[in-house]
């Protein structure tokens, strides 16, 4: 008996480890991809399919030179604000991603992000937290500048 | 044998799920120390040792609306030469702290700071990345503005 407890805790202890770097990986194209479809959702214009990237909860948090917003629906308010028409909206792009994954749902995010817009080209950098739920990877912490 | 795995099994789960919160709140104590302990360094004009409270690797990520610093010796050279003396440095304090814990190892801080000096107060955002290691919590990664 103890044996084969000592011997299943061996197997998982080296299962693990050998998971962990094609997990982070995985975890990485996962993000990739949210924030790829974050990318062609805000590029054909639709602020509400970009919000899906982010976590649908009153504690998401968003920060910006305009200070913190709290909560999926202000923050998607913030963004119909600030971006009124597609001519606003320009064409985003995400760059200089490094994704570093924290935990086996946590990751963050450092990257930076421009608007080519006709009149002009704004940008910044940004720090996202993911984590994971049910229906995927989500930011729940957004601070950009 | 089965039986016994099970209830092992079970035992551990319960074991975690009650220790979680009081996890939660001793490492929420453990990152308030370390940043207790930076503010007390700043304030006596120390900042080597207010450097301390970050993670002493080439990883080391900063971002501040300057661009983006790697490491923390040029996070430190970058710190002396914005603040050249105690007047510079001024009295800082952290406020409005919201610590998330994200695993046993990783959680994210998000606060004010702002320094009192003689003939202004400049203050701003912080979200903080704290990873536990061998000597403590330390920051990984620091995006202010």
């Amino acid at each position: 008996m103890r044996l084969t407890l000592t011997a299943l805790l061996f197997l998982t202890t080296v299962s693990v480890l050998a998971q962990s770097d094609a997990q982070k990986v995985r975890i990485s194209a996962d993000i990739r991809a949210v924030m790829d479809k974050q990318a062609s959702d805000w590029n054909r214009g639709d602020i509400p399919a970009f919000m899906e990237g982010y976590w649908k909860s009153d504690r998401l948090t968003f920060v910006s030179t305009r200070g913190v917003t709290k909560g999926w629906q202000p923050t998607l308010d913030n963004y119909k604000r600030g971006y009124p028409d597609k001519a606003a909206m320009g064409t985003l792009s995400f760059s200089d991603l490094e994704i570093t994954v924290l935990s086996k749902d946590a990751a963050l995010v450092l990257g930076s992000w421009s608007l080519q817009r006709e009149k002009d080209k704004p940008g910044g950098k940004f720090s996202l937290i993911f984590r994971k739920f049910k229906e995927g990877w989500r930011i729940v912490h957004d601070h950009t500048s």
